[in-house]
């Protein structure tokens, strides 16, 4: 259920002291200590998992609901334009800290924080074949 | 339930085809025409409302599960090292079409698509006043 190794474990259970901002049985939110934005929040599962690619069912059923409590918490308090959600599995995406967390952060018009967003195109055939491999997948 | 002028809830109903990945009941999940990596999906929810911030229970607590699907799909499909999940809320956020929806960007060592992520630092009880603001808005 916790991991002992695991800092955000430490941090929803409230073993290390944090900036909370919201618990319940299931979750804790929290403030992140090195903010891409002032304000930006962490919503931790307290029981350990990975990533959202191992995340139970049951975690995953709660985990948006307290995401979205907390978008609208942030907007309500700071008044912000709008909100990003971004959660990251593995290294290659960013994730540093390997057990599931959902970073909220309050964004403002002209704020400087811009996720680059180069659209790229598809060769002839190339999307289908990619998306026949996914589908496949399911 | 279904906005008219909204051509994301058309995608998701069918009525415009798209390369459809994953289908079921209560969402679609397809290609998207301009990735910003290649594989990159986006998943729908059937039901229209604009965003995380005024979803429904309902959506919410069903749509982690099909994000989660999406996401684990597409590494078993592609190989990819990660996978990012975006979420924007409001124009300042980068939202573009206002129809709830989740990217899911598959992510590989390397792959020059970066968040760019330069933590900034609180003054003196700065985050806990904030904190204190947010806390008071759940």
């Amino acid at each position: 259920m916790k991991d002992n190794n695991c800092i955000f474990c430490k941090l929803a259970a409230g073993d290390i002291p944090s900036n909370t901002l919201y618990e319940d049985g299931d979750f804790r939110v929290i403030m992140d200590i090195a903010p891409a934005v002032k304000g930006h929040a962490i919503v931790l599962p307290k029981q350990h998992m990975n990533d959202l690619l191992t995340a139970e069912d049951d975690t995953a059923k709660k985990a948006l609901l307290v995401v979205s409590k907390t978008a609208n918490a942030i907007k309500d308090a700071l008044g912000c334009d709008g909100i990003n959600v971004l959660q990251n599995n593995g290294k290659a995406a960013g994730q540093t800290v390997f057990h599931l967390h959902f970073h909220i952060l309050p964004r403002y018009k002209n704020d400087g924080f811009a996720i680059p967003w180069q659209p790229l195109s598809y060769g002839e055939g190339e999307a289908e074949a990619l998306a026949e491999k996914i589908r496949t997948a399911f």
